[in-house]
């Protein structure tokens, strides 16, 4: 039988129905393998193209011989939000509310090589990326206006993405979602409650059950949450409490590269190259020292697709069990750790 | 420059970014089409074959010549909840919550003709469909432990169908999303503010404004709303209010088959043949009398991607306006009217 399942961190409900997994034809997500070259001259992410994007806010200079840069950060040219204009709700007839598309929307790139994934980067590599991310945050957070700062990735063709030269995104908006308002609300009256931060609580029950958890390091963990919304979600999670990603030790970024690279490299053997997106979701740029929240990144494979009774209840079904899932991706995790 | 808006019935907020539709290489979601035949021998949906699906719960009979019957419901053979069992909340360890599986999950077989879509079928046969819709919603919400119940359509592969048979589904479930919990804290808060229905002032503000209406008719407005997420987002709403599509009058289901169908040529037209959802958005079965909400279906098509923005923000990013579309959408509809 089915079961529903609570996440304590949004209080939405999810439906594992391993049964459903047996359902014919279904749909796969993935496009026949293109085998992409490692330099592309109409990618205007490659090197020897930096003059297509606009202006570069950021580099991070080689370090070895080759391509001057090893990361990037440009303005993205077709931005959803653009910088200037004020950021006052403005009223659409006397129902409707507005407001400018003030904002920043920001492409980095996260390697000269056109065709290598994250999952198959150097562990330096990836460091540099994050180490980007952390930058490009805490450089933009100073700005008062921006109220939340989405840093994301999409890759391979599912996920939504247009350009297949590796690279993550970073959205500043002038606004909160309802959705993350509701899910820092949830994470301070837990903390209201109890005094403690419900991630940390989360997380010491997930490694006391050790049903989810893929693997432990030093400063992280990775597991499928008990209410995944897909098969395979995956979260890295800090072992110590820390609110914010913008303050999180650079010490620990070596650390945190190796982590994630192996946790991708391991769906993608597991899963053949999938699809996914990646996000950072961290505490609000105005609370960063705030005892409830507690940073994270989530791995969503996109090997299934949100359909009509998702949008109509808010309610995901996933086909697969996470206690399941992770026992395959530990035997994976193990093997990585010894090749890695 | 683009624009913020808020969904004045969730209070989210979703970006329309016009700019973003010159992006290169937009990912299609459209597969190449293929030509299905009218019967399929392996299709548990096709006539001779109903002893491969569950038994029937309902059937409309034929009223011509041909098959015995012109809807068919049967329970869904890959259930994602099932009847029985206790509907109690359990703890798993003392940190997580979660209940059985317990639910229905109904398919109804819209025709027994294997290739025609809602587009393109008879407004007689629509109408059928919509009448089941609302006998079986009628016969589910009796069992009071179903707390919603979600009417739903998943059409064409980007939708997340697994099968071309043309179908609709049908959950109830003992619980209600929290996504849902807060549209309908926003209607109540309304009604308690203005003494109105939130809808029928939106609907009323659609009239006067005239920019987004595709379409009127005596019972029903149909419209691109002011916050669409996706392009061609529609809405079709009954002019009266109305909280509840269990208790709408049969009488006006001639009308609403009518304007469905026309609706859906429409974007068939626009769109060639788009992948969509369509959700029937209605009060909680146990309030259906209510002075603030208002039912209304609402068609969603998948031309794009959710993607890590959407994922890691909780806000859409639309790249039409919904004023642009609706000018389009509008001029189908005068000559469906013509030809209708």
């Amino acid at each position: 039988m089915s079961e529903l399942r609570q996440d304590p961190t949004t209080r939405e409900w999810v439906i594992i129905a391993p049964e459903r997994a047996k359902r014919p034809q279904q749909a796969t997500k993935k496009r026949p393998a293109v085998k992409l070259p490692a330099w592309d001259a109409s990618c205007p992410f490659c090197t020897g193209n930096e003059s297509q994007t606009p202006e570069e806010v950021f580099r991070l200079p080689a370090t070895s011989q080759g391509p001057a840069w090893d990361v990037r950060v440009v303005p993205n040219r077709f931005a959803a939000l653009m910088p200037g204009g004020d950021v006052n709700r403005q009223r659409d007839g006397h129902f409707f509310r507005k407001m400018n598309g003030f904002g920043v929307h920001e492409v980095i790139i996260e390697s000269p090589v056109h065709n290598v994934s994250m999952a198959l980067m150097t562990y330096e590599q990836v460091e540099k990326v994050l180490i980007t991310y952390q930058e490009r945050y805490n450089d933009l957070k100073k700005n008062r206006q921006l109220k939340f700062i989405t840093i994301f990735k999409n890759q391979g063709w599912a996920s939504g993405t247009s350009l297949a030269h590796p690279h993550s995104q970073l959205v500043g908006t002038p606004i909160m979602a309802p959705h993350y308002h509701r899910k820092f609300d949830v994470a301070h009256d837990y903390n209201a409650d109890t005094g403690n931060c419900l991630y940390c609580d989360l997380l010491a029950q997930e490694i006391s059950e050790d049903k989810r958890v893929i693997a432990r390091t030093d400063q992280f963990t990775v597991f499928h949450p008990f209410a995944s919304r897909v098969p395979f979600e995956t979260w890295i999670m800090p072992n110590e409490h820390s609110a914010s990603f913008g303050l999180f030790p650079m010490a620990h970024f070596s650390e945190l590269a190796r982590t994630l690279k192996d946790t991708l490299f391991c769906l993608y053997q597991e899963l053949d190259d999938p699809a996914f997106n990646l996000m950072v979701d961290t505490s609000t740029t105005e609370d960063e020292e705030d005892p409830y929240y507690h940073w994270h990144i989530r791995i969503v494979p996109r090997i299934t697709t949100i359909a009509g009774f998702e949008m109509g209840s808010g309610i995901y079904v996933n086909t697969a069990l996470p206690e399941e899932t992770a026992v395959t991706a530990r035997q994976c995790a193990l093997s990585c750790l010894k090749t890695g």
